[in-house]
């Protein structure tokens, strides 16, 4: 794939010819998405022609069908269902038999054969010439897009122009054959736990309802959710024939020599929603909007969604001067970023966007700690939107917790949709209660970016209070440790090391938490003095003194840091002995091997001082950077951005860009190998991050922004903005200088590697 | 139940009338076996009267099949199968028509209804008198038993007697009905992981194949187990008319007043075996075998059977004088450990014997730490067969250290009939790698009790050598501790704290295992000086060194022995706020919320001292014993004997005592409420342990036995027989003073309480 950049130009993505694997491939790499539907770059005859797709589904954020989980042995307060993401009908199909014969790539004769992803538009176009048996030529150019306008609609327009008379065109298109939907992905015997677990349901003739006017209800089998799916096939041109039943649109034409014939589609996908007795509305709803799109047509509805996406990189956009390849990586990861976030409050962001089926379409701690400061600084009613989807699981988190045997607080599930763990493997999955600090974090994050006080006075501070009870009842003053406040048996971010006591990113992050809730109860105290908050001036005080007294585990001998209380009594992992194929070591050692020994899956100490740089000396960073960085083999993609920024913060220039370029690069060259699955949005968020936050060295300290540039010598300039406190900043870096542009806003002072600075 | 050993005599069990309850939860306790078959103690017409069964199974030891192991989700090195006992035909069915009606218990008029297990003669007798709605009378008499010299047959004798003339009666027996086999089983949804999984499969008709003379020949789906059952009916009365079938012997007579007709039955089951190809000669030897039992006659068999068990008990029995009902438990326990064990080096003890389902048959340590020691001391070649079963897995047990990454020595399977790990949860499953050490510890008592040199210095040797080999890969030089041997990621026998580093139990075990090793080692270099076994000078001062360096973890301030690196951080389990009803904790709470408190569900490092009484003051024993008594929940079957043992051992007498009335009438008062899944096998080893090794205090140390007897001064006096070194030695315990007195053998320097007696 990497020729596809360096062939391309910074803003599009290009695919020529018809080898099937590089097809397949961009499935995934030309997926379009609104954060409320998402459909793979498949090719619209994908149902003629297997051997072009690894899977060629339609996504809508958040519909999903459960299955209970089975165990090979249970136990008390396991997760009890999956929640799987179930493809829903799949609106890109299209079938086209001309002169006689059907079009497939697989046989038919396509000279040309080209695709084109335009992210600066946010469209995907095709074309193609094609001639039949008999010689007869037909020029063929197809157009996608998602809106964000509509947020329920994906548009078409097929464009064919005959070479010749009189020859008969037949145009049909249906929603995809729904029984086997989803079925028809790439069988694997496969048992890699990052893959989704197929959900062995998919829809059957009862959960399918055909409605007039093209309306299909769909709804799931056991999770109890539904959604309308609408069809539209609008042609100004000469129609023959028109069929038109529940499923099937088709058309015929009888072509005239170079007379263009232009088909446009709309089809709709309504909010999910859970009350059967809804539908009749939701059905009005769909219908209204699929009148305002036709009667709008398609050329503006395309102009208002280029509109919408110059706007969104007006605002967004990375600027690499020099490196169009590189340009282009980063502009790819920010496109399917923007792409992967739900919008919606109820919504959130998963692992692979709505890209692919892989890890189920769950929502992890990625959102919080690798995606959201994107949105953060750049499209901060986004960042909200994703906090309310936590708000809005928050009831869940605190059955969690009371299952977890905590009377008070919440522990939000570590994988989940609905907001119910669905972690079926709870040493890497419920162990890692970080998560609750990692979400408190963003929240008091948002507060001081944003300075959103009517949310953080209010569902923010309801979340920083009950994940703060948590840690107070989970943890305990160890009177072994001269009563210091520890917490045993959690799993950090590092996944090669679980079930351990006082792992430094949990415990600094309880810390921190415990801090956050603090601060901004008092702050609701002095604001609203009057309104009672619930929390007791003696809770207050456990908090207090558990932030005051939290065990962070330091090895004064080695002076390092140390990941959890027993990390240095662990075996070095032998890596000299370990062939490569083994890796990632998951697949090929038994969890207890892979615990036994010094090795990280990922990022751990290292993420925890990144996120808090300030309150570390450089000589510190730079001595757990190197002793972590032997011992962790990036099996995880969560991994390399963090050692990245770290490195540019502690002055490993050279790795800062290495770890930079593997990181940017990931998914558009396929770097792990299993990008057919969907793309890897953490990662994508850890390239802005490093951009942003490692070499800009961007970050807010006691409510104000700091920066330590860092641009690496490979590069002439970059520029980038980020809203801060409703003002819109622009940086541009070069290696030699760093220039801030207050765009909008009020004057504001800045702090430039410990020095002030007014814009 | 009680009520039940308070009215019988030290020799009986008996019960009286037809309650379903007490009918039910004797299925249990009047179970049957030889350590090859096993038959529970249902009624003959249970296939009628369910209510007044749980499980009517007949169980062969060692024959299982295997089911694929589902998990939420996968990891490398997982158990991959299920290994489920399954019942084989069940060969105590009958039916009577008697008068034209059908006798069940439900809705038959039975007078006088009683059964009785003799233990001493090891057979189960019934009786009532039958009147039939016409008012005629039939009295029935039933034994039952299976037979120890012939391991194949189970034996059957019916004796009825009408009382009048020239009505019809009819008995019919045959095999269960074969597809529905153990699934009449009690349906609960109760997902508790200490019962048995049960298999979705059995028997289906391609499994069974029956030829002549009423041969069945059975196997099953996947574990590719054959066997052949038999069935011989014989009477010497008037036979009106006989049909027989393959499955079904059905005889008629016509009653003449108080003339007694006896049936007698034989069913034979063959050994297990995995060629189909034998099949032939594997029936040929049955009909040989029922042959001669038939021949013989049920008479000489019987008598055969009770001079055997007489024999047994000469050897076996412990006496308590003055105490009946715990005279009868602890005949009770020794009868039912003696039916447990296999025979023939291929087959081990299961958790539930062969009495019950539970635990789905696995062997686990239990058989080495709990069992062992009885067979030991009173029937060393069932011991010896015992290890020999642990040799003939020892391939399997290589296998699965090569897939725990361990390039040399074996880990034995935590739970398995077959030798392959089945244990689906591994942080209490494969983390227990004290089973290497638990197997070492029993081969090295083997030797030193029996002193058989011909198993030590090959197969015996062979096991220590591979055992003792994985501790010096798991384990390592630890640097940091001043490169002590340490030993990570284990879960020690308490399964309420998992995944830690240096249990001490573990520890401990290995540090036995290397010097068992290399004692050994040295021994065989000195008697064979020209056979190499494969041991290098260097690996062997590894051995030494981290024998010697092994890292035992004790703390100085509390002067107590942690039971690993983590436990006096943990905080101490609320156990006041804890109502009864959540008891067994495993039940009620999930993993996490145990593992992060101090609580154990058994003896762990009061066990480890146990073991090596003489190796720890008497000072550290009792701190120990009462720290850990107030943190263990005994949960586990396996933890009272253990704590009685050593309270006995610290004159903590009135504990002791109380610590052994609960495990001597665990199972005959359902102390665990589940003894209707079958006996806890394990504590009726801990109680004969408990009196032998806790109340006499004997133990070998440096090879020469010693005691320190403690006899309650609730008991008059206890006598009991054991066998060391080819002596046999009768002990006779009162409060006051003991009596050693060597039967057989030659002179022998035993120590009492340090100080030496010549017997």
């Amino acid at each position: 794939m990497h020729e596809l950049i360096e062939k391309g130009t910074p803003w599009t993505l290009k695919e020529v010819g018809t080898d099937p694997e590089v097809i397949k491939q961009n499935e995934t790499l030309f997926s379009l998405s609104n954060g409320h539907i998402g459909t793979r770059g498949s090719l619209e005859e994908t149902h003629l022609t297997p051997e072009f797709s690894h899977s060629k589904s339609t996504l809508m954020n958040g519909f999903f069908d459960t299955e209970p989980i089975t165990y090979g042995e249970w136990a008390y307060g396991y997760a009890t269902h999956h929640q799987t993401t179930i493809p829903i009908p799949d609106g890109k199909k299209m079938e086209m038999k001309y002169d006689g014969e059907v079009f497939d790539l697989t046989s038919s004769d396509a000279k040309d054969h080209n695709r084109t992803l335009d992210l600066k538009k946010g469209i995907l176009t095709r074309s193609y010439s094609w001639k039949t048996e008999n010689g007869h030529e037909l020029e063929v150019s197809i157009e996608r897009f998602v809106s964000y306008d509509y947020p329920e609609i994906m548009a078409q327009r097929f464009i064919l122009t005959p070479k010749d008379d009189n020859n008969s065109l037949e145009v049909s298109f249906e929603l995809d054959d729904l029984k086997s939907m989803g079925k028809e992905r790439d069988k694997e015997d496969d048992p890699d736990p990052r893959k989704k677990e197929q959900a062995s349901r998919r829809f059957e003739s009862d959960d399918l309802e055909f409605y007039d006017a093209d309306m299909l209800h769909i709804k799931t089998h056991a999770s109890g959710l539904h959604a309308v799916v609408g069809n539209r096939v609008v042609t100004d041109n000469d129609v023959h024939q028109q069929i038109s039943d529940k499923n099937r649109d088709s058309l015929s034409f009888y072509s005239k020599a170079n007379q263009t014939i232009v088909i446009d589609r709309f089809v709709a996908y309504s909010e999910l929603y859970k009350e059967e007795s809804l539908t009749e509305n939701i059905i009005d709803n769909l219908i209204r909007t699929l009148k305002n799109v036709t009667e709008s047509g398609y050329e503006k509805v395309k102009a208002e969604h280029i509109s919408t996406m110059e706007s969104f990189w007006e605002h967004s956009d990375i600027q690499i001067d020099g490196e169009p390849a590189l340009q282009l990586g980063l502009r790819f990861n920010l496109f399917h970023l923007h792409q992967a976030a739900g919008r919606d409050g109820k919504t959130n962001m998963s692992a692979k966007g709505l890209t692919g089926e892989g890890y189920e379409g769950h929502y992890f701690w990625d959102t919080e700690m690798y995606m959201f400061p994107f949105f953060l600084y750049t499209q901060p009613e986004i960042a909200r939107s994703l906090l309310m989807y936590r708000y809005s699981i928050l009831p869940q988190a605190k059955e969690r917790a009371r299952t977890m045997a905590i009377a008070n607080g919440a522990l939000f599930a570590w994988r989940t949709i609905n907001g119910e763990e669905a972690s079926p493997y709870y040493p890497a999955g419920t162990a890692q209660i970080h998560i609750n600090a990692d979400i408190a974090h963003a929240i008091y994050s948002y507060g001081e970016v944003t300075g959103d006080d009517a949310f953080m006075l209010n569902e923010g501070l309801e979340m920083l209070v009950e994940t703060a009870r948590f840690w107070l009842e989970w943890g305990h003053f160890d009177d072994n440790r001269g009563g210091a406040f520890v917490i045993n048996d959690v799993t950090g971010p590092d996944e090669y090391t679980a079930i351990v006591n006082n792992n430094y990113y949990t415990n600094l992050m309880a810390k921190k938490n415990l801090a956050y809730a603090i601060e901004w109860i008092e702050k609701r105290r002095r604001q609203l003095p009057d309104e009672d908050f619930n929390v007791s001036q003696d809770e207050l005080t456990e908090w207090k003194k558990a932030e005051e007294h939290m065990y962070l585990p330091y090895d004064e001998d080695k002076q390092l840091t140390m990941q959890d209380d027993s990390f240095f009594h662990k075996k070095v992992w032998d890596f000299e002995q370990t062939p490569k194929e083994n890796y990632p070591l998951l697949l090929n050692y038994h969890p207890l091997t892979i615990y036994k020994h010094q090795v990280c899956k990922q990022a751990d100490t290292v993420l925890a001082q990144f996120l808090f740089l300030d309150d570390f000396s450089k000589e510190q960073k730079k001595r757990d950077f190197d002793y972590y960085e032997k011992v962790t083999t990036h099996d995880s993609s969560l991994s390399r951005s963090v050692f990245g920024m770290m490195a540019s913060q502690i002055g490993e220039e050279k790795k800062a860009y290495d770890y930079f370029m593997d990181t940017a690069l990931m998914d558009i060259s396929d770097l792990q190998s299993n990008t057919k699955d969907g793309v890897h949005a953490a990662n994508m968020g850890g390239t802005w991050m490093s951009m942003v936050q490692g070499f800009a060295g961007l970050r807010v300290d006691k409510g104000t922004l700091h920066f330590s540039p860092q641009c690496p010598s490979e590069w002439e300039r970059i520029v980038f903005k980020v809203r801060f406190q409703k003002r819109l900043i622009q940086v541009s870096m070069t290696p030699s200088s760093t220039d801030y542009q207050l765009v909008e806003g009020d004057q504001l002072t800045i702090i430039e590697n410990g020095e002030k600075k007014t814009l």
